[in-house]
């Protein structure tokens, strides 16, 4: 689907134009294209490859989707795929954009994600001096856009990393823990996988061998690589404590079967003691005096509470029970 | 066993040819020699070394085979073993298939493994324009349909370790989830010695530093590297959530051990009261009044049973029954 | 907050100035100025942005806060991120000091954390030889000061560890311990990400390719990058020691459950073996010899003694009571 | 001990020699001398030291032993230092073999390994044209030898592992499985430390910085390189297995404690429930209507029965029992 | 405290000094001071800084001490910390050596260490042809003897693990092993300070920035770092042989508690059953007809005696017992 076709001069929107107009205006000089699509049909990609004179195997990446996360220069022109994180009924769904850059053109193709650009088109339009810079500071402000998005659903992880803390602390509901541990961990590799590579082929843009469309722009590409890696702090962060959680956990499981234990056994004992005593007093012998005794019946019940009563404070103070 | 011995000039099949006439046709400008093997004898090898005048070191690797991944150069030409995976009867199997490319020659010598490349050349002949590339470009398209027979593979891993994932949870079988995730480690392993050396190696076919055979295809291999760089994340991915899954299901099966421990010991109380009851009435005192009511046996069968229904009550609350 | 807004000329202070008379100052050669802020509003910020000419991006970073440590340069200026961290309550806190620092200027921006940097004015006052080197020495003294303020932080989790370290192998209170290693490890977190990426940062500053406004004191700067080596040496054996003790109070935690059970294995065998003989005794069989005996009861309940005697005298050898 | 001394020239064996003859000879264009000494004294080791000229640092290393494997350059010759592994008695040894090579002349020196390198210069003597590149040629030749000698080695090491997987999971002999998974760890970290080392420091001869004796053989030294990886490779592998073992292992007898512990509970079961109803026919009460039947005992007997042979089967088809 | 300051020439000494005559002789062509201190106040510090001109951050780091082991540059000069590890009362105890070397002196401080450096002095003095060599050589035999220093430090470790090692299968004294690994581990982490650090800041020494004082000798200083890297070895394979021990300690405790687990159900079994027995033949029925038998009773205890022996054979055939 074509969402949007505009050319650009100056930092000036100039006319929504159709896709076979294309060649035209990116002849012009001075002039840009910004295209952007969702999911479109393989005959669309088709037109816009020839307009563009796109490379067919960046093509081909954009056509087939779920790629990694990376920035390839064809010549002159840069080929980037971005993920798209959103959060779905408490599931991470990973979606895609897929973005070509040249000189006097951009185009984005997005796959799987429901929130698209339309703000960022918005934001470049109301700042015409920066929009001047060309396709170059489309691709940042498309790049900061995508980058910037990560960080509530970060967050959202963190907070429920937060909950679960307390939760293995609390004692409670050990088996749900284990499972959200699990579920956070697989989470945390969803966005790991969008950032990890993201920032790796941006050392590129922002490094030493710089792309002819980023030239200029560095320091608002080292920008989004300083956001990167500040997510992927938090992410490795997030790993570590995990783990120590799921070990922490397993520590927590071990010790309350070990409290369990105790408290069993202590009421066991309150049992077996006077069962003991019942059995003693249940021999047949002939000669056993207490037997004989009018209130030996009563003090036996007696003993056995007296006894109970005394194990019981003992337990309690040794914090069994 | 020779498979097929194809000479090619501008793209175009010119003729099947024996062995022993390759030097004539590589001697020839334009044109170049397609040899397939598969498993053959020494004498067939000690021909083609002999007509394509390859390294001693690089004949005896393949001879020998069991070799890792790589890409080695002698001189103009290069020598690249790659492993191929298939699953057969539930295990990964991993084949090899070696190649000889130079500049006007390609030999390839698969073993054990099934399949061939009879669909590689297929399609190479159908797209003469590519072909004309010559060796450098069979020599993609030979390893890019490698790489991509890994893409199943990896799937079908995949879709076993998320059964696994469902059983952990579900508390059946913690024998066979263990059993599981430990075949599901052995098969990752195969597929990481398939995929990780060969990463490797390629850098130096898509970096800087290209082989003459590989020259203007950079972007093809680039491609290929980009691929193994998905598979390898998510092999990485996969060996982080086995090792995760591993200590989950110990925690899960010590949580379970804790679970039958409550049970069984509520279980215990349930028994041990009454009996504890029954020992005080089978005391032989000579003054116990309860023993002569006309109802105390009755009352006291149902006193028992009147305790066992409140501990059974209480255990249900709490989760032990 | 604007704290100061000091101009500086050969070492020496030369006046309290108002922020608008900046650019007055700094155009003098000889003169610099140094402003110290605390969580300033916008306006205060966009003023000194105006008399310094900032980079937006770096504003913008100061502005939000919550970045992590680093070190850009911007043209000839440098803007560095440090973390400041502070123990409150028990708990660690990380403020932030965000420093520009230009050829005559340096301008330090705290947020989030009590402690300031009066002291660090003071001794640079006080060293008007070192003072000369101008806005490069000042960007030393406030990071050594920011540094050596990690160590007695550090110190303070060091002694943590070592108080927890003793009651792991002391046996007491291990839900205790596992909490304490846990809140520890995450401690230890917080100085991980204030001291890691700055030490990586500071490389550029000691290394090979030093700023201009560095330029002749990397080797006061290698000074600090070694304080950090230290401290990040420090982390990491925590980290290790930390991860080393979880398990071993798991350990701990198992072996103690294991004597746990063999206690009270001990003890129901101490009740167990007079229960059975009560029972036997407590038979209905008419020809019971014992039963007869005059001392019959007085001698069972002597050996019920005695052999409950010799399995306490066992178990205490066994050490399992 | 002085095992050979021998002079050859071009390719060729000219004679054997005393190791006071050898300047004689190494002075002669085309000559080189091949010693191969086993655990020589002192006194050997100095004549030959001022025969070949070599460094002070390098004999004494030859003289210490215990050295980990590396390649070191003198001046225009070379020490190197490899580990022999032999399996002596299920455990595996590790000698030592110091190379000194230089343009002329090349000396082994052999401790603490039973095999000698006789096949090694039987095999060089039989190829003469391979020979005739000297010294660097034979260095090719011992190294290679000693390479190949791991493999079988660690074939063994791998049989072992596979034997202790299936006894794992048989869930036999848990306590011998520990133990052997242990032993295995020390054999795999022998072999690492003859591995990894030399591996890395190869690097210098196969790559780019030749040493002078090496030249023109670095393809040679590559498939040696290749071989030391392929091993690495396989000992990483078995490494993170046998940590997977014990992991697996641990889980295992948690298991099977778990189950016994179902077990035995389902034994109590069948003995605890017929003992409480004992119980309550042991009770005194006056009026006890079942007392009186004439089949009341056999009929409390066939419930106790009936009951147990329910539970029974119950337990038996939760796999409890 | 001043231990010692000669002058040397041409490798023989000239003459004890006194510290405020050092200039004097530094001065001199072919001359070198080699001072060694213990512990010195600031006094004397302050006095040998202004003498040999030192750099005042390398001074300050000697008087505040407790620095991790590096090498720096100080224009022409060397400042290097190395710490020296001394075991008292089973503790290893770290030092520290500071050394200053310059173009024709060298100065040691000792702290927290009980053995100096006089038997270096005397080698050195031994060897004048050495010694000529100047503050360089005097350098590299202060440094040889530190890390020689650390061998049978680390000696002692690996022979204490092999001890737990023991231990551990024998399955005595598990809480006595995991308190001995911890221990361990903290005495392995005092190594790797000292040998790590120190290893890495080596590198520049005797790789290719070679520090003017050092010239000449690049080989001697490999020695040393190759020193280093077999000590390094041997302290990362302990530190990955104590993990393992760790966890395979925490098998060895979960078999233990599951093997005396079955044991103690063994015993519950040998006494519940004939407790059952009692229980049967204490009912109060009035036809029983086994009571009536004279000789009922004894056939009982034989039945249960029997039953009891039965069992016990099982048991014990069955490993339990």
């Amino acid at each position: 689907m074509l969402v949007r076709c505009v050319v650009y001069r100056d930092g000036e929107r100039l006319a929504d134009i159709e896709p076979h107009e294309i060649h035209h205006y990116i002849a012009r000089p001075g002039c840009f294209v910004w295209v952007a699509l969702f999911e479109p049909d393989a005959a669309t990609l088709e037109v816009l490859q020839a307009e563009f004179d796109l490379h067919p195997l960046a093509v081909e990446d954009a056509q087939h989707g779920h790629q990694r996360p990376k920035l390839e220069e064809y010549g002159d022109s840069l080929f980037a795929v971005l993920q798209m994180i959103e959060s779905v009924d408490g599931e991470l769904r990973a979606g895609e954009v897929d973005i070509f850059v040249g000189r006097n053109y951009i185009m984005s193709v997005r796959s799987r994600a429901e929130r698209g650009f339309s703000e960022v088109r918005a934001r470049c339009e109301r700042e015409p001096a920066l929009l001047k810079h060309g396709s170059g500071y489309v691709f940042y402000a498309l790049m900061d856009a995508v980058v910037d998005r990560y960080f509530p659903i970060l967050q959202e992880v963190e907070t429920e990393l937060e909950r679960i803390e307390e939760q293995i602390f609390a004692d409670t509901s050990p088996r749900a823990n284990i499972e959200a541990l699990y579920a956070l961990k697989q989470k945390l590799m969803v966005c790991r996988h969008a950032v990890g590579p993201l920032l790796e082929s941006l050392g590129n843009v922002s490094g030493a061998r710089v792309p002819q469309v980023c030239f200029g722009m560095q320091e608002y590409f080292r920008d989004i690589a300083d956001h990167l890696q500040r997510l992927n702090q938090n992410i490795e962060s997030m790993r570590e404590t995990i783990s120590t959680a799921i070990s922490v956990n397993l520590s927590m499981i071990t010790l309350q079967e070990s409290e369990t234990m105790k408290r069993l056994a202590a009421y066991a004992a309150l049992i077996a003691v006077p069962t003991l005593i019942a059995g003693i007093y249940g021999m047949n012998f002939d000669h056993m005096p207490e037997l004989r005794w009018r209130y030996g019946y009563f003090a036996t019940l007696a003993v056995m509470t007296a006894i109970d009563g005394y194990l019981f404070y003992r337990f309690h103070k040794a914090k069994w029970l």
